[in-house]
Formats: structure tokens, sequence, C-alpha cells
């Protein structure tokens, strides 16, 4: 499946586990809501500086997530 | 340390020690060569899409590579 998609559910699912909003994620990032939303959707995909600042934002380390994204590749 | 620049280096470093060229790499991953470079010197940083590119063509995991830009950080 594409890394894109596969990304966007991870984030939807940690950003629901935080039971933090996507307004309240992008506040937290300093990204824009619809950018949260087209990640979300596997639309848009990030870079690494965006991985960092969400995974922060997320109190959970960048690796766990490129490890999960492995691990359902 | 910009996490652009600790990627960078850390490119350069594995694509060392695999001896291969950035004009290698770049047909491995079909990025453009000046593009490896850029991204070897911190100049662009990559989404997660090339991050997994770019560590298949050298044989190590895209979750090694930042959990050594953690540690880095």
């Amino acid at each position: 499946m594409d890394i894109a998609i596969i990304f966007g559910k991870l984030l939807r699912e940690e950003r629901i586990k935080k039971s933090i909003t996507q307004e309240e994620l992008s506040h937290l990032c300093e990204l824009d809501r619809t950018y949260i939303s087209l990640l979300e959707r596997g639309l848009r995909q990030p870079s690494i500086k965006t991985l960092f600042s969400l995974s922060s934002a997320l109190d959970i380390k960048a690796s766990t997530i490129i490890i999960e994204l492995e691990n359902r590749l």
C-alpha cells in the first residue's frame, strides 16, 4: 500500500488516541488544519521535519511512527 | 542542529559506507543526482517516500536512519 496512505492512517489513529482535534494538532505543529487533513487522507506526505513536528506534538517518537509504518507496508 | 543537516550527513555516511557514488545512488532511487547532492548538504529534506527509497537503495531500514537521526538531534 502507498506510504502516504499508511502514514495518514497512523497519524489519524495517534491523534484520536491523544483525543485532540485536527485544529488542535495544527496549532501544536504550526501547520495548517487543511494540511493535517490532507496528510491524514494520504493526499500529501510529510517531509522528515514535519514528521518530527507531528511526532513531538503527539508525544511519540518519529522512529516509532516509522517502525509502525514499516510493519504495515 | 537542523534535521536536514543531520539527515544529509547520515545519508552521505551511509552512501560512502556502501561505496556508491551520488550518481549511482540517484539511479537506484530514480532521483536526480543534483537532488542527492542537495540532500547530503542539508539544503533539501526528503519526504518520507524519498526516505524509504533512499533507505531501500542503501539496504538499510528507514527506521534505522530515523533512530540515528534522533540520537544525533
